[in-house]
């Protein structure tokens, strides 16, 4: 080999760009442990302070990419699209929009995680439906996608190993905030997936990992590029998240607000969320129809059906999806009143999703589990009117010690005021190739 | 505990000092294992990059320090005075000088290491003297120091264990080049030695780790604010390592010209530095006479005497320092003449130092070992007139194939031109506690 992972490390000490063979053998080797984590710590570090190039990026990616199982649905004749959020607060959007795109046709292969820290995971909600079992082998995926033009599972653990190393060992090392690294981290997952178009919602707030505007818009920019400089063509949205999307933050109160959605009522914000997100992902599929196309699944009842068709594939009860009175709930309940008059002008997401963690319903170590019945109902959003004592969130949870440690926390989340907030767009850009 | 390893690694990647007690919990977790390599190599290289400021750089240095056994030279009712060297080529200066100092009355309790790469080790140099063994522990460390003044020795591996880890790591993670970690490297393991004063011979030039002035003055000023800071006496030399010193290079070869300085022959070069370091070492102990006293300890045959005494201390046998041609000398020797006709205007210290250890005379990886008999002798330096065909260099070497390997790269090393070279002073510059 042509190269040391010590001569790499220093290169990128330098601030000088990796080549592309160096980067192959690098991630190839630590994948296979002959580089140990230390020397990618050093090389982790490196890259947090002086940065990747889009070519290096690029490379880097698609090396992660190919250290493992890359799926091949060529044998799909339908057009396949996915969607991946950076992550918020009350964010359920996939669980909605996945089977409503499926519905109109779309081949949706799906991978999710698991919530960390404040935030929620699209597996964790799932596994609400009893039975449901998202950890499936690939032949398994594959099976399931071609029946049902959907599948929502887990990685599975021999696609993208390097980054499966790469991301516990940032975890640990304080790299976790580079874009580079973020977006192959991303982008290898969701590029395994032998995917035509690709749709990003790239959160910006406090419930986000990226809190300010010019961070997300930089990510958003890089991930879009990787996937159009990779063939799959690539959107990504930046979308709020100063608040929580939706009245339901919790694993259970997130699939029955799922479930409202795609019987018609749901929260104008996911709802919202849930057709703007399915009009790019039937654009990027080349399907036409645009949001009449999508409203008209929904009421069709179609959009539901697919829900329950996968959960059932799943081995998952698609009952709790009928009647969502039937989903696990935990044994207290507690009010939080307003304590004024006036217009709720802050409903703070990182407040909200830490409670709510806390509580139980989310996890601060991956290896914690959640405890599905946990979860809050939002009863008053920023712009909202609210008079003192009316109810600004019901908490349901299983532990009474717990409660009385966040209560407080959980209230300060929100600023009530004489006068109504300045708000901004749900969705405040649009990134595509026209703009990276 | 206050902190987590990660957070003081986020604190450093952002650009932020590490607090006090943050430091010292560091060092200490690592030294015993609970904080693991990939932390320690994430946070070195947050160090390379980002700094550490002469406060953190005084607690990290202590730490260090602290890690391991500590000297307690109180008892010993001398002042103790030790010196070291950033390392070059051909410098054999601590063999000469720390015997002259000891014999006018400073104790010299000096711990020195190994070669590596294209630069000597005072340890490798000492064990071509047959029988002498410098791993000693600590208690014998003592009694040699008492009955002699001076001990040339290896460090103990309780001394400084922080030190010997992380030193390890940084090699192999590309976290070498700091002058914060450099530092503290160095002056933690001198400070454990219990020392009034401390001379730092900080080279600059091709055959040094600081191939740049400025690069040089800053590692200078950094370690003597550690040392003043600690409360040891400290100045630093900063010294031309551009061409190396003397005419030896090789293990044997420097041990006879180390003998010839104490001897009163030694080559202009080696002698006029030893009697220069020596002057700061007396004016380090507060003793006085100066050069002159110096120049009568070596004509009086004590400063030879005394290293004759150390060594015997040490298990060395003496006779070879009486006489200089019973060392071990390597099977073949060659000679390579000057291509042409002028004055040699470059004499490379790296090139010379790397084909010396490829000899045989150092060693590439800490695990190889030295061929003691293998040097080169310099008959050709800068600004010496050469007439073509006369010796640039002898080589003595115990493997042919290897000399074939090395004989045109070492040939590489000078320069021959028409007119003679500027030239720049052996001493540069003084860096003492009034210029930090």
């Amino acid at each position: 080999m042509a190269y040391t992972a010590v001569e790499l490390i220093e290169l990128k000490r330098d601030g000088e760009p990796l080549p592309a063979d160096g980067i192959e053998w690098l991630i190839a080797a630590y994948t296979d442990g002959t580089v140990p984590d230390y020397q990618m710590a050093a090389m982790a570090m490196a890259i947090v302070l002086n940065g990747m190039n889009a070519e290096e990026l690029g490379v880097w990616t698609n090396a992660m990419l190919n250290s493992g199982d890359v799926l091949d649905l060529s044998d799909i004749p339908f057009p396949k699209v996915d969607k991946h959020s950076t992550g918020g607060v009350g964010d359920k959007i996939s669980i909605p929009l996945a089977p409503l795109i499926a519905a109109c046709g779309v081949t949706v292969p799906m991978m999710s995680g698991r919530g960390l820290g404040h935030t929620g995971g699209t597996l964790d909600k799932l596994e609400s439906i009893p039975g449901f079992s998202p950890r499936i082998d690939q032949r398994r995926f594959r099976e399931i996608v071609a029946a049902h033009n959907l599948v929502l599972a887990g990685q599975s653990e021999t696609m993208v190993p390097a980054d499966q190393k790469l991301y516990a060992l940032r975890d640990s090392t304080g790299t976790v905030p580079s874009i580079p690294l973020i977006s192959s981290s991303i982008m290898s997952k969701k590029l395994s997936e032998g995917l035509d178009g690709l749709l990003l919602d790239v959160k910006t707030g406090s419930g986000a990992f990226m809190k300010d505007l010019d961070g997300s818009r930089d990510l958003a920019r890089t991930m879009v590029g990787v996937g159009i400089r990779s063939g799959v063509e690539t959107v990504a949205l930046i979308t709020d998240m100063d608040q929580p999307l939706g009245h339901e933050v919790g694993n259970a109160n997130e699939i029955k607000e799922s479930v409202d959605v795609l019987n018609g009522h749901g929260p104008p914000d996911v709802t919202e969320l849930t057709l703007a997100f399915g009009e790019v992902m039937l654009e990027l599929a080349g399907i036409g129809g645009g949001r009449e196309r999508l409203e008209e699944t929904i009421a069709s009842g179609s959009a539901l059906a697919k829900l329950k068709e996968v959960t059932l594939a799943l081995g998952g009860d698609p009952a709790v999806l009928q009647d969502t009175s039937l989903l696990e709930t935990a044994t207290f309940r507690s009010v939080l009143p307003s304590p004024g008059d006036g217009y709720v002008t802050r409903c703070d997401a990182l407040t909200i999703g830490l409670a709510a963690t806390r509580l139980g319903a989310g996890r601060e170590r991956k290896e914690d589990g959640v405890d599905h019945g946990v979860g809050l109902t939002l009863h008053a959003k920023v712009g909202d009117r609210v008079a003192r004592g009316e109810p600004l969130v019901t908490a349901v949870y299983g532990d009474e010690a717990r409660w009385e440690a966040q209560r407080d926390k959980l209230a300060s989340a929100w600023s009530i005021d004489e006068l109504p907030p300045k708000t901004r767009p749900l969705i405040i850009e649009r990134i595509d190739r026209s703009r990276i």
